[in-house]
């Protein structure tokens, strides 16, 4: 299936740096080159290459940014292969594949990186309309080969680039919003537990919907039925309103964000659920506070915060945000209640969660068992030997009962 | 609704011992106790106790005993709690509440042991027969509580104690197998998936069933139409028998014991699935060798061997062997298809399960990429402080296609 050429350009990584490609991971440092040996400033952003060990021994190919801390990524654990149409074609077919075989409704992350062997490319799809995010300056050179790709395999009304994650400004490339293929609608379309979704085209977060949390959005509706529900950082309603269409007696949704809650609203009044849905604007924590003072008590709590922790020098305070955030939470919850609770920080382990659950717990004397795990869905495919790939956490605990 | 008295004796702890159970834990280890201030020797195994830091703060109270290296169980973060009937009665309604709100039938784990508040208590509902292993002699000297109160909960129809585990060793108590309440039928019947099992009453692997992987035998289900199936170390029959209604063409089961695959072949019959089910007699490592060399190949794979790690010293043992499983596995299994590898071991970590599994795929040469993770079920709560009570891993990964 792919394109095999003789004599790519190679780098040869310093000795002992192999290691990590010998396990499978994808990425090469700049700082594990041996750059006396194979200089990086002959290359230009985006040119194939080929690496190898100190000893010569070919450890796969790919494609490289001189600029870039990770300077190198593989497409191939075989040496002299390119990523070209044909080989794009193979990779998006086989993710295609997965996605057809798991959703009945082409609402999912198509293409996630690595986990589909695609690093530095994400493509989200919304019914007919694809949301593409290119991150690496390997794809970037890719990019007329990749929309013509798309539109051959997919037949889109329109391709939009979301081109404006920061990530861009590590591989020195530009940071742009453009519709690409077609016209763009005003908004997108979801379809999710038998509800439909419609979220912001352009400016919405991430592509626009977190179809990462869906598998948890599935457990959640166990915890619905007749409770009282409260919906943390709510966004455009995914949780809340699945809740309510779950049989939830009421959900409060809450989020900082105006635009948010006024789409959130308008979603629910499209999928009959309006009159048990209400939303509060406002900071999550402020609230959580406010309702605590009150006496609020809700028997489901989902607690879903954008990453606390952004980069690994933030660990500390974010780990504290994640504490205080899930006390707060727990001093709202009622005794055999459910709190759901992620976090997509990578720099956030799964055992560091659980550990700030446990400690929240004790600070405000109350008793937990976690009856569920889950983690990112099966349209964000984890690359087995990059942990990195491996981001979202999410845990169900229930309140012992007083 | 616990019981306090004043004045349990106490154990006071070492300096700086008391750091795990001030972050939750339930487990004291005989050497962080300050036996010159509170000499062990005069207690008996089961007695009342409360647990003091070596600053005289109480960290909680439970149940001692002097001969085991976990010389104490918390059974709560109070002082001088008894763990008696009316403790007992509510602990057990709390746990009966969380599975009533789960489960449509009566099969499934009812107590936990610390997941429930509960430690040294394992009690499996198989419609009207319970099935208990008491594990530590504060639970024994509770016995005939534990079963008046299971009696006035429940009224089962009989209730075996397995108390064969070799835990009970550890805490110098005899090993028996006997039915303690009414008459025990010759095989449990249980309930899942909307199929019906009968699996071995008094002498099946565990209480007779491994309720722990049901959600994950519900993932299965999504990669089983239409495909040839391997299920490996099929016990009784569970997960072959699932794909199989799930719409497999064909399922290959394959274990060691010979009634084991007799009653998986009644439950096939019975759930009216025979025809497409075959079992294979023998060593699963042995029986993969072959099937590669005959050139057989699967489009779905489960690997749910039993713990290859039994204690922290076999880890680098383990490890190889779960290497080699599933690098076999992955000789037999088609480009684009599924293998959902387990392990029940708690001293392998999921990371390393992962790494594990990546390993063998480089050593093939065969491209992963993992689509699902899951844990124990919803029946088999993890206590938030206490990470051995987490222990079932379970990642389903997609073979790339070729």
């Amino acid at each position: 299936m792919s394109t095999s050429r003789p004599l790519l350009p190679t780098i040869v990584l310093r000795r002992h740096e192999e290691r990590r490609l010998q396990r499978g991971h994808l990425w090469v440092y700049s700082n594990e080159v041996d750059v006396k040996q194979t200089p990086l400033k002959g290359f230009a952003p985006g040119d194939p290459v080929t690496v190898l060990a100190q000893g010569g021994q070919p450890l796969g190919s790919g494609y490289i940014n001189p600029h870039s801390l990770i300077c190198a990524r593989l497409i191939s654990y075989r040496r002299d292969v390119v990523l070209d149409r044909r080989l794009l074609d193979a990779r998006l077919r086989a993710a295609l594949e997965l996605r057809e075989s798991l959703f009945d409704r082409p609402s999912y992350r198509l293409v996630h990186g690595e986990g589909d062997s695609l690093p530095g490319l994400v493509v989200d799809r919304y019914d007919d309309i694809l949301v593409v995010q290119i991150s690496t300056a390997g794809i970037e050179r890719l990019r007329d080969d990749l929309l013509a790709a798309l539109v051959e395999l997919l037949a889109p009304r329109a391709i939009l680039l979301r081109n404006d994650t920061p990530l861009r400004g590590l591989e020195g490339l530009d940071t742009a919003v453009e519709t690409v293929h077609g016209t763009l609608p005003e908004t997108l379309t979801v379809d999710e537990g038998g509800l439909r979704f419609e979220v912001p085209a352009s400016d919405g977060q991430k592509t626009g919907w977190f179809f990462d949390q869906r598998p948890n959005r599935d457990r959640l509706i166990r915890y619905a039925e007749g409770r009282r529900v409260l919906d943390l950082f709510s966004y455009v309603g995914a949780w809340g309103l699945r809740a309510a269409a779950a049989g939830a007696n009421e959900v409060l949704c809450v989020d900082s964000s105006a635009p948010a809650l006024a789409r959130l609203e308008a979603n629910a009044t499209a999928n009959g659920v309006a009159d048990r849905v209400v939303t509060r604007r406002g900071d999550v924590f402020e609230v959580l506070r406010k309702l605590r003072d009150a006496g609020e008590r809700y028997e489901t709590v989902v607690v879903d915060p954008p990453a606390l922790i952004k980069r690994r020098k933030d660990h500390k305070a974010g780990l504290e945000a994640y504490r205080r955030l899930n006390r707060r939470a727990l001093q709202v919850l009622a005794p055999g209640g459910i709190l759901l609770t992620s976090s997509c920080s990578y720099h956030l382990s799964r055992d560091e969660l659980r550990v700030a659950l446990e400690r929240a717990a004790r600070q405000v004397d109350v008793d937990l068992q976690i009856i569920e795990q889950g983690h990112q869905g099966p349209d964000h495919p984890v690359h087995p030997a990059i942990p990195e790939t491996d981001y979202l956490k999410c845990l169900v605990a229930r309140r012992l009962p007083a």
